[in-house]
């Protein structure tokens, strides 16, 4: 089955590519190696999911916003690869949480796209390495932002 | 154009590299990846760019800052490569601003490195992918740090 | 002389590989690269080594814990690769300390773990680019949390 009929069985639609917030390119290929910029939870209205988490936002809806971020970078990827086939595994993603000082369940709210990406390409290719940090803020004041890296054929 | 001469049409002259600040290499290259260690604004004079973003620092300043870490950054470049004419292309850039809890510009910040290297190298081969964040603090109360990646001859 | 003989020379032993903390793999080879998740300053008995750093932690401790971490990240080096020998050279390390807005010692902090990997491997190839910042939080409120790459035969 293709990734994308998989994504379609799980009743998930890709959002539109997101748009340029800055002076980056928001996927670059080397060698095989496709890097991602830090995506931010944007939602199919042009909105994003904002707001502290421990204190505005609660760990679901923090989940909620990783997993976002994680088909934010699959709207990425198709629109810079052409297709989601291409994605050979996750190498790597960097998790950053918008929280509160005393905020510790970082892992947990990575694992909204984490474990959005093991059911998407399984238990090995579908997880590399990862770090889930709390940061002071982010831009917009999003809940969370995720950089990453994926092998593609 | 050598990029040299290219600096020297913007009226940029290189700082000198700057100093080690601990156990780390300043560069390394693997494999035609050129790797930077987190780097920090380095004035001429040895005094770093300091202070809060947001707080003690205008987003004007930070955007100096910003920049003065780009150029920091090609010090080391041109001490550990020899030429700056090396350099591909940016690859990564993961930009780190010194900011206040509810600072929300951080892609304006890392800008102002980013539009330098744009600027430097073109639209293409001087934008690579980018995060930009809010930390909590950052060594010696900089404003801005900023590690990368290149590719290089 | 092999890097195991070395720790024992040292009077180190390996803790036991971390436990898994989320979706995740702790560490992932990719062409000869070792990709390791943010590691933690998990202690043989399984607990970690907790506190903010500049309040309730002093440098001395935030060191200790930074060290600990460098023996974590190789603990699940020689559970995954088999042997530590394997290892070719120190790549990169992002040193994170979860740590007060004032605290400015982050680099001084890392060095922990650097200094730990210059005197296992040398000046040259136990020594890598690094970042160290300082971070909002951390999971399960640990000092220090530490993602790094190696090369590896």
């Amino acid at each position: 089955m293709t990734i994308e009929a998989k994504l379609e069985e799980m009743n998930l639609t890709l959002p539109p590519p997101p748009p340029q917030g800055g002076v980056y390119q928001s996927m670059l290929l080397v060698d095989g190696h496709a890097y991602f910029s830090g995506h931010v939870p944007l939602l199919p209205d042009g909105s994003m999911m904002t707001g502290r988490v421990g204190e505005e936002v609660d760990l679901e809806g923090a989940q909620a916003a990783a997993r976002q971020v994680g088909l934010c970078i699959l709207a990425t990827a198709k629109d810079k690869l052409g297709s989601l086939d291409r994605i050979k595994r996750v190498v790597k993603l960097l998790g950053m949480v918008n929280c509160s000082p005393d905020f510790t369940q970082h892992p947990q709210v990575i694992n909204g796209c984490s474990e959005f990406y093991r059911d998407l390409w399984g238990p090995d290719l579908g997880v590399g390495v990862r770090s889930a940090v709390g940061v002071g803020s982010l831009p917009g004041n999003v809940s969370v932002e995720i950089e990453g890296a994926f092998l593609v054929d």
